[in-house]
Order: C-alpha cells, then sequence, then structure tokens
C-alpha cells in the first residue's frame, strides 16, 4: 500500500537574487524535504509586488535567477512541484474571498507589518496591498491544504494568521481547510561580508549566481577582528565576519585550526580566508556547474515550470470548488 | 464599414431581490443602452461578500433572481453580454495587482465606506475586503477597459477612485487603462410603499418577484395622507406615499386626476390606490410572463450565463496579458 504523503508548501519571494543565506536557511532544508513529503515550492512574484510595485522588472529577473537556482540546489522536479504564484489565478480568488472574513485588526497587528514599513522607510508601504500580505500567504498556503509550512521562527505570526483565517473559513462555511503547522527547523545564521546579517538590503551577500571571482573577491575583502593589524598580531577570531562564516561553511576541525591559528598568530587572515573560500567553492561549484547547464535550455526550463504551474493548478481548483461549494456560490 | 461600439458596463450587486427602484434606477436604462452601447452587465456576487459573507446562501439565492430579472425586463443575451462576477477570475487577479498600488488612505477616504459602515450597525463590516470593495469595483471596471459606467450621481465618488486607480496604474506601467466616465442618468425616485427610498433594508420594497396578489397587497395597505381619515375628508396628495408612486408609474393625466380627486375628497384612496396597481400591474406583467416562461427552462438560463462568461473572461483575459506585459511578469 503507498502512503500518501503530506503536503508541504513553500514559497521564495521574487525580490531578489538567491544568497548563501537564502540557500543554508530554507533551500537546502526544501531539498532534504522533497522525498518525505509531497512539496509544493514558489516563486512569490506577487509577494514582490508588496514592497516593490514601483520596480516590477526587477521581479521578472529575480523570478528567472531563483528558478535557476531551485534547480542547481537540487530540487528535482520529478520529486517535487516548482511553480509560478502569479501563473495561478485561483491564489488571487481565495486572497479575495479571504479579504471577506478578514478583520483588519488583525493584518494590522502582524508583528512585521509595522517593522517592515520602519526598515523600508524610502519606499511607500501604505498600500493596500501591503497591508494585505500575510493574507495572500495565507490563501499560498492553505489552498494546497498543506500540512506543514517550513518556516523560520520569525515566520511563526504570519502562519498564526493563516491559522486563525483558516479556523474562521471553516467556522463560517465548514470545514475546508485543515490548519498549517510550522516545520521549525533551526538554521544556522549566516552573516554577510560585513558581519550583519546577510541580506540583499544590507549589499553584503554573497549570491549563488555570483562568479567564482566575485565570491573570492568578496571573501579577500572582508574585515577581520580590527585589533589584529599586522600578520604578527593575535586576534580573536570571535571579532571576525570570516570566522562566523567558517561556522557554517567548515568543518569543525578546520574551525578550530583557524581559530587557534588566529589567537596564536600562527596562520595570517589570508590563509584563514582561503580556507573559507576552498569551502564556499566546495559548496558553490556544483550549483555553478548545473546552472550553467540549465542555461543552456531555456526550453526545459520553460517545460519544468509549465508542468509544475499546472499541476498546482489542479489542486487549486480541486480546492477552490470545495470553497465555492462550501460558500454555496451560483 | 462597421463602427465599433463603445463598451459599457455596469453591475447589480447579489444582496436580495430585484425591486422596482432597481428596475427604474438601473435596469431599464440598462435595456435602452444595449444596441447604443457594447455593453457588458454582471452579477456582483464577490460584491455581496463585502457586507453579506456570514449569509453567503443568500446570495446565491439572489444571483438567481438578478439573473431572471436582467432577462426578463428585457436584455437580450444577443445584444449584451450578461456574466457572474464569480465566474471569471481575472477580476480577482487585477484586484490583487491593483491593491499593490492603491494607497491605504484612498480607500479610508470614500465616501460611503464609513456611511455604510454606520447603516449596516449589526455587522462587523471593519474587514479587510470591505475596506477594498472600491478596489474590487475598480477591478470590475477597467478590466473591461470600459468607457463609459452607468452610474447614479451618489456613485461618482467610487467611479472617482477607479479613475485614480487606473491614471496610477498607467503612470507607473504605461497606458493600458482608460479613465472610464461616468454615464450620468436621471431617475425618478421611487419610494417604498412607507415612503422612505425602497430599499430591501427598510422593508417596503416591491420585488418585481412578487406575485400579483403580493403587489396588490402591498399597495393597498400603504398609508396615504395621515390627516385624510374618512372618505370625505379632503387630502393632500404631496403627503401620500402614493402619489409619490403615481409619480413614477402613472400617466401626468393620471396624477392630475387623483391628485384633483384627493385635494376635492371626490375620489377614495381605495380608487387612488386601483389606478396605480393597475399602472404598476401593466408594467409588471410582460416581466413576470417573461420570467415564468424562462424558469421552466433552466437549461437555457444557464447556457445564457455560460456565453456570457466565456464572452467577458476572453476580453479579460485579453486586458490581462496587456498588464502582465506591462508590468513584466515572468
Amino acid at each position: 500500500m503507498e502512503m500518501v504523503k503530506e503536503r508541504v508548501l513553500s514559497g521564495m519571494q521574487a525580490s531578489g537574487r538567491v544568497h548563501l543565506g537564502n540557500l543554508v536557511g530554507a533551500l537546502q532544508n526544501w531539498v532534504k524535504l522533497q522525498d518525505k513529503y509531497d512539496c509544493y515550492y514558489f516563486i512569490a512574484d506577487w509577494h514582490a509586488l508588496t514592497s516593490g510595485y514601483s520596480n516590477p522588472s526587477a521581479i521578472r529577473e529575480s523570478a528567472k535567477d531563483l528558478l535557476l537556482n531551485f534547480l542547481s540546489v537540487g530540487l528535482d522536479p520529478d520529486r517535487c512541484t516548482i511553480f509560478i504564484q502569479s501563473r495561478i489565478l485561483e491564489h488571487a480568488e481565495l486572497h479575495l474571498l479571504l479579504s471577506m472574513i478578514t478583520p483588519l485588526g488583525w493584518l494590522e497587528r502582524v508583528p512585521t507589518y509595522k517593522e517592515k514599513q520602519q526598515e523600508l522607510k524610502d519606499r511607500d508601504l501604505a498600500t493596500y496591498g501591503f497591508l494585505g500580505y500575510p493574507l495572500l500567504q495565507t490563501a499560498d498556503i492553505i489552498i494546497y491544504r498543506a500540512k506543514h509550512v517550513p518556516v523560520g521562527v520569525d515566520q511563526v505570526p504570519h502562519l498564526e494568521i493563516s491559522r486563525e483565517i483558516a479556523r474562521r473559513f471553516n467556522n463560517f462555511y465548514g470545514e475546508v481547510f485543515p490548519e498549517p503547522e510550522a516545520l521549525l527547523t533551526e538554521f544556522p545564521k549566516v552573516p554577510g561580508v560585513d558581519g550583519r546579517k546577510m541580506s540583499k538590503s544590507y549589499d553584503n551577500a554573497i549570491y549563488l549566481s555570483d562568479s567564482p571571482k566575485e565570491v573570492e573577491h568578496k571573501i579577500k575583502t572582508m574585515a577581520t577582528d580590527p585589533a589584529r593589524i599586522r600578520r604578527t598580531d593575535r586576534g580573536n577570531p570571535d571579532l571576525s565576519p570570516v570566522h562566523q562564516l567558517h561556522k557554517v561553511f567548515s568543518s569543525k576541525e578546520e574551525q578550530d585550526y583557524v581559530a587557534e591559528g588566529c589567537r596564536t598568530a600562527s596562520i595570517g587572515c589570508i590563509d584563514c580566508k582561503k580556507i573559507l573560500i576552498k569551502n564556499v567553492f566546495r559548496m558553490l561549484e556544483p550549483i555553478w556547474a548545473k546552472r550553467e547547464e540549465l542555461i543552456k535550455n531555456p526550453d526545459m526550463l520553460q517545460e519544468i515550470v509549465d508542468k509544475g504551474n499546472e499541476k498546482a493548478r489542479k489542486v487549486c481548483q480541486e480546492t477552490m470548488s470545495l470553497v465555492r461549494k462550501a460558500m454555496g456560490f451560483y
């Protein structure tokens, strides 16, 4: 007897290129999940509009980069479903229907609402769509009647509102949606080349689409312990962003070796960085190779997306006929 | 050379049965417009959810009543396009896209927003969907790139926000949407049987689906000039709701006759009402007859709606591919 796999859904916003933080914090986990679960992974291009509406061509570029990287890192279209949010109109339909039963207060109280407005002060985010972000996310999730959503801790409040909206729908119209549960995973924090959290908005990211030369340059020019001025000065690895990256990408032995070398001044910062570069390259090389291969094959990329869209749409259509029936539409 | 007709769009919310006020204030005008313009008329069932989300089965019933009455009053599916809002997912897609560029303040400042919340105090209208009502209406209109929208004076602020949102879209992404213009029409005010504006919420309406007996009873039991207690008392027609209805449904001669008869007590209230009943019947009888005929033919009704939906969807798909292209989607 074949076991029916539980469904998992996750998406990535098409608002920038994929960087090492996304790889370690999400994509590698997605790859792991694809055999155990029935996984739906999507490129969230509508979401990118919530804060990027004034520059939509960047969204298209980012969507292309996401697709290439989803495949390059090892998502396998035969073992998971990869699709593009904006091609599944049913997401917009459910978003509209859910809007009718969603109290404004619930949306206004999502913690990230005010935070992100603060963070992106240069953009006008006092829009209806930006306020509705968690609602669109809810529609994205529950339309697949997904059991699990792999999220980081910071996304838990968003999932909580999705659960509340699903519950409210079920109360009004009858049981259609399971309440999605967080599939919490601990990820190592990936600092950027300046030591702050790796983020496209800090301009401190190493991108999967960077060339080997760019990656090497970015690491070589990283700051280290500012007190270690000369090669012969002893350093404190805990104050060096390079060492933080070692913690993510290097073996325990290497970590100990460079830490000790730093403290005793037995190795220089260049030596330390070379080891990091080697390890980052080892992780990126198969991704780069796969990417090169994929880029040559735009028809295949299109086919993968078309097939994924079709499969996702079929699930959504099933859900929406349950929804329309529950609500008693004509 | 065939002239291309300008497109007109209008809809009616599926939140109650069609009454004489709707007939005189909208549907008769729609019938007139169907030869001069390329008319798209729709049953706004999603709109009905904005305030009626807790009782959606009423929306389905109302949608059926609307369809029957659209056809009974003389809308001809060969000369206009009749469709159901909720069957055209592209409306929801455009609604979502427009949400991204629509300032919250624009929606909060629509005059009917606070008014309707006051009016329907017993319902919880502090929802995201209720706030977004004018945005959904905007999507409904501009997705047809309609030139004209037949509106009453009270709908002008709604149309104004649609024009602003269309303009904002065009500014951001390039010229896709013409700004829709009001096709202002003066309609006689139709009072209800209690003299207030005819409205389902006042329970004072005469419905097209009322039986002749019900219509007769509703008019016969109407209040008249409260000072005219006995048949021999002279009355003031200006104080009688019956006379207000005469102004809409009776000829000038009959209006003069009953006004004079009231003032001189030469006719009684029953006589006055009998003339009104005769005239309302004369207007309703062909509608009733057509309705009887249509009810026997559910397959034909379904076919009309299917055909209308398909035609509407085709127009929407054309618009949405322009929209997606303008916004540069993947």
